[in-house]
């Protein structure tokens, strides 16, 4: 399907956004979790947001889900894994469906713009973001797994049915998988290596593991990775005052343009993000 | 008296700074009206502030006065009519008192960043922005004046006595002044003309009055009159992505910075200065 403006990420640069392009009458496909924004959610007390005082993340979120719900939003709840120009502007793969969309807001949040060392350059060679979709290609062999939420437990269970071995990182603190072929990392993946394709990869720690495959189950790709030609500053996707990137129809807004990394900054971006796409088109 | 930082501007920008600017302990001199943005407080409904749903302006800037009540943040509520870099920051103006201060914000709202033709030639030479200041100078002679807010009044009520002829245009629309000398204009001040010092006005609707003075009754006064060097970009105060004008230690925020003029845009801005303003010394 065929959509005015797709957004990627449900933090509050994407809600920001959102609610604007709403009023002006856009037709939105809007990626990305309906639990919003985890760095919000786990964030004790904000007291520098100006309307809501002294507030909880839990209770923000809250304020904020009731929000797109009134608003008639509706977020669809798949992970961006690549996002192509087209001649008429860009198109989207989430899980496994495509979409269209004329132009795009990349708010994708604090995740670096950068992906790992040799992730892009082993994307679709050993190195996939979707269980589902490149799962079957690892029956009895071995791969890495690095998950950055719970809520993508059941595909690395998923991963574990087909795999003999999984080299399993859990970017948050109460993972629940004890599965007999789940070897758990101690610290992170450090870069992704091999030739033709996936052979190895290393950690942080330094330690090697030989294996076939990396699945990268993070709530967000790198920008980079999304998108083959994005101009970054650093780790962040470089913006104008208008929030354009250097692909034309393409924004960005929120902790993904670079510091500070705060809410208001995030609404103020999504904001002005959502009246440039509407001027622009 | 010595600050850290002094806000010009009460709206969302300046709130927002004024809290985060607070959070980092620096001492703060902040000028503005009380009352806050009338701009937001006019606003029937504001649908697109994300974690403030559907809300009236007036509740708006009920929640903000609260939050800056509960921040411990005062609001000094004085016109700032001039301000001038020193070696050290800034010197401010605010009605009669002199202030300083080592870094500044620009959050003066809407008001177009430049001024009115002949304002600023005529600064000091007919044209002031204090009554109480000013006002006896033009003792049993004809002055014209532009009230903004129905709050300086009283000032016109002061010049009132004072002069001969009172030549007043009231930009908003209870003016209650109904005294025999005060001839009230049909519209407002398109310049202000003369060699060495006033001479006369001419109004938008194409009259010409001969005055000896202007008094320009404004809740702000246009940056480029406050400030001689400040770069402006058409009617807006040019600003980089970190919010600092061309002058080092000077930063603006929320609509005298341009487009999109939005609660969202302004409380982003503000937040960004104020972090700018952390950095940088």
């Amino acid at each position: 399907m065929r959509y005015d403006v797709a957004i990627i990420g449900t933090g509050p640069a994407g809600i920001s956004a959102a609610l604007n392009l709403k009023l002006h009458n856009k037709s939105i496909i809007w990626f990305g979790s309906s639990d919003l924004s985890m760095k919000v959610e786990k964030s004790e007390k904000i007291a520098n947001y100006p309307g809501v005082p002294m507030v909880g993340g839990q209770s923000l979120n809250d304020i904020f889900k009731r929000q797109i719900e009134d608003a008639g939003l509706e977020i669809t709840d798949k992970m961006v894994t690549s996002i192509t120009t087209t001649r008429q502007g860009f198109m989207i793969l989430g899980d496994n469906d495509i979409y269209e969309a004329d132009q795009i807001l990349l708010a994708t949040g604090t995740i670096a713009a950068k992906s790992l060392p040799g992730e892009q350059e082993l994307l679709g060679k050993g190195v996939s973001y979707c269980a589902t979709c490149d799962g079957f290609l690892y029956k009895q062999k071995s791969i890495a797994v690095l998950c950055s939420a719970k809520r993508y437990e059941h595909e690395v269970k998923y991963l574990a049915e087909l795999a003999k071995k999984v080299y399993l990182y859990a970017a948050y603190s109460d993972c629940e998988i004890n599965l007999p072929n789940v070897e758990l990392l101690g610290s992170s993946i450090r870069e992704i290596k091999g030739q033709e394709r996936v052979e190895h990869i290393t950690t942080l720690s330094g330690e090697e593991y030989p294996v076939d495959g990396v699945f990268i189950l993070r709530t967000a790709v790198a920008p980079t990775s999304l998108m083959n030609n994005l101009e970054v500053d650093g780790n962040h996707i470089a913006v104008n005052r208008k929030m354009e990137t250097n692909i034309p129809g393409c924004y960005a807004a929120g902790d993904c343009t670079g510091r500070p990394y705060q809410i208001a900054k995030a609404v103020g971006e999504g904001n002005i993000a959502a009246h440039s796409i509407v001027e622009d088109k």
